[in-house]
């Protein structure tokens, strides 16, 4: 059992990954306390019974009042107005930080809202599960994930180190960038992807209702690459909104790479063609191979 | 062992799905003699010795001569002069049927090479392996796949048959639909999402050239994604050039549904984003319920 990293953690929404957060932090000693805030008594009562957080308040000031650090784990829309509700009762040296998936509004609104003494550094664990809420918490959630940690040209030293120590002590290998950063890249390797899933069945259903006869000819890999259109629409549909900027953006880019394919095969340019291709399977197969270097 | 349904099948082009049908027709007594013809009289041998064809030859003319059914086995682009080429040796009663996964181009351009009293027939049938040759051919390759055959306004009635009889020997689940209906289909379910892999994994690259930052937040549903980017380049090349409407039209209407989202994405069109994903999550498990019924 190591040192404790902070006296008082408290988690705001103590689902999957708030829950997970709380029992890891209690099995690896990284807080004397952990303390779970939310609405409902009864899902609080639940996360305390699952040992998930030491205690339990639905007074969301008293909750955070004593924490030296608060993870506000809402859905992703929900986080700035929750840090927004949390910010004048934080006590003088309280870290905020966040798990949401998308991080440029919240981490920038976040930094305009905190008040001096109290700091901000966003967080975006990158692990989850098909289930949700406290009963699939679990422990090892975050071991050997990557937590990305979106530090900006505001954020506190200390402070960010403290949470880039609390990642690790989760388990987790940590990754710094920007938010702007952070969304670019997650919207070109999750958020473009999930618009891609759900545009291609949109395609589909079009044809299978003139036709009758699309699906009957689907085979392994269209299941492979429309799998992730099996997520929650609702999460779907917040990622969207939550991170316009750089999704339209890498969307725009995706639109004009497919219109110069779709010039190249109307031209029969073979070279170009076999040129896309033999691109895309080499830096596929190097990005796994460098991926399993990593491991 | 059923009565033969033919005499004679000749095979042109002897790899994996030639071997492949070979073997199942010898395993299942589809035909008294199956005739292997190819250029290569190694790769003849040993596809000889593996039991996949009984008598092997590099004469292309003799080796069809006396084949009641020829199937042309080829890469998808040299189907056609394939058919051009033997076209004058058929013999009377003869049925051409091929196994391209694009169809219109084969289809229509082999109905206007094909003498009188010789016909043809398209085939697709819907199974592979990610290894290729002779050597990975294997008699229950078509078991309970889709066979996908491939009628028109000029296809002959009997030879239709023969062939539906003959794949449905191989063990295959036939359906029938017009060469154009079917390449429509395939790029929706196949095609353009070969693009897409492509695609995005060429805007990863971009990205990650840029920033360094992008492949090391890559997770399993870009893995899933862009598994079918590791299809042979050559392969991809010649379906895009040997289907060019079909698919460039489905891509123009992909194009369409991505220029939407984003403009609903750029709006914060909240009820749209929520229908698109909605819309998508039930497609695909209607889909996959209705599958798995029909098995």
């Amino acid at each position: 059992m190591n040192e404790p990293i902070v006296d008082t953690v408290a988690i705001i929404g103590v689902g999957l990954i708030g829950g997970s957060i709380g029992m890891a932090a209690k099995a690896r000693g990284l807080a004397r306390r952990v303390v779970g805030v939310g609405r409902d008594g009864k899902k609080l009562v639940r996360a305390q019974q699952l040992a998930a957080v030491d205690e339990v308040t639905t007074n969301l000031f008293a909750g955070i009042g004593e924490a030296d650090i608060v993870f506000v784990c809402p859905p992703v829309l929900a986080a700035l107005p929750m840090i927004e509700a949390i910010s004048g009762f934080l006590k003088p040296g309280a870290i905020v930080t966040d798990v949401g998936s998308t991080k440029t509004m919240i981490t920038r609104g976040a930094e305009a809202l905190i008040p001096d003494e109290r700091y901000f550094v966003g967080g975006h664990p990158m692990a989850g599960s098909e289930e949700s809420g406290v009963e699939a918490a679990v422990p090892y959630l975050f071991l050997d994930a990557t937590y990305v940690i979106t530090p900006t040209e505001y954020t506190d030293v200390n402070a960010l180190s403290t949470i880039v120590n609390f990642a690790e002590g989760l388990g987790s290998q940590t990754v710094m960038m920007s938010p702007e950063q952070h969304d670019a890249s997650a919207a070109i390797i999750s958020h473009v992807p999930h618009v891609l899933a759900a545009a291609i069945l949109k395609l589909a259903a079009e044809e299978q209702g003139r036709s009758g006869k699309v699906f009957e000819l689907a085979a392994g890999s269209f299941r492979d690459l429309t799998r992730i259109a099996l997520s929650p629409p609702e999460i779907w549909r917040d990622v969207c909104l939550s991170s316009k900027d750089a999704i339209t953006s890498e969307l725009k880019r995706f639109e004009e790479i497919l219109s110069e394919v779709r010039s190249q095969i109307e031209s029969g340019d073979d070279q170009a063609l076999l040129q896309l291709f033999s691109d895309g399977k080499q830096i596929r197969e190097t990005w796994v191979r460098n991926e399993k270097r990593g491991e």
